[in-house]
């Protein structure tokens, strides 16, 4: 199972993340955190990266659910969506919450993920590009 | 598998949040997020929480490492601490990476996943408490 499902897009890197974080509030998703990762890297470690952030994608309805049934869940909250220039593309990629969720056992959670993972393909869905094969 | 390592902690909750990004400094992870659940889950929804924190811990050698053999690990990054009041109690829990990583098909990965679970753990049995049954 892929955990990832991921979208070259027709957009320059900042022009990507902007249309991304549109389309995710669009779904639901409020972008709680954001972490410029090339920034990070250069600041920390004085690593060279190429742009890449990882937005972190909160449905509150739905973390609320989970959290309700799962209260240990936020050690997967909240749901990655990263945007990335690889080889002068930009791609998007949202996480798969039902595979990356797969060592919870959870039934009423297993429903909740199975959402998301729907709403998330939408967003990614709705963004100009062409989806991209999982690794 | 269990998808967390978790401690009840004999301290109150922003003492148990102070120490707790302390000892993930000491092991070489910062703290390059918090989300406070229950503010946000008020502000957003007008939902009534329990004080819970979601503390995204990075080592920025091991995100390097990560993210060059596997491009997308982004999706997963960074590692999720948690701690929650629950019952009277406060309890920390780490993100397994190796378990929640599993639907990652990369033995490069997995090598550097054992290490970040190992050093959290190590972080974790470091806080004054007791080591919980994971779920």
């Amino acid at each position: 199972m892929a955990y990832h499902y991921s979208k070259s897009l027709d957009l320059p890197f900042e022009k990507a993340v902007e249309v991304t974080i549109a389309a995710l509030k669009a779904h639901g998703f409020g972008v709680l955190t954001r972490i410029d990762v090339r920034e990070t890297l250069k600041q920390k470690i004085g690593a060279e990266f190429r742009p890449y952030v990882i937005l972190g994608a909160c449905n509150p309805e739905m973390a609320f659910r989970a959290l309700q049934v799962e209260d240990k869940i936020g050690t997967m909250l909240p749901c990655n969506v990263i945007v990335q220039q690889h080889n002068g593309k930009t791609e998007v990629s949202a996480v798969d919450r039902v595979a990356s969720m797969q060592a919870v056992r959870n039934q009423q959670l297993a429903e909740i993920a199975g959402r998301v993972r729907d709403e998330l393909r939408a967003a990614i869905d709705e963004l100009p590009g062409s989806q991209t094969q999982a690794d």
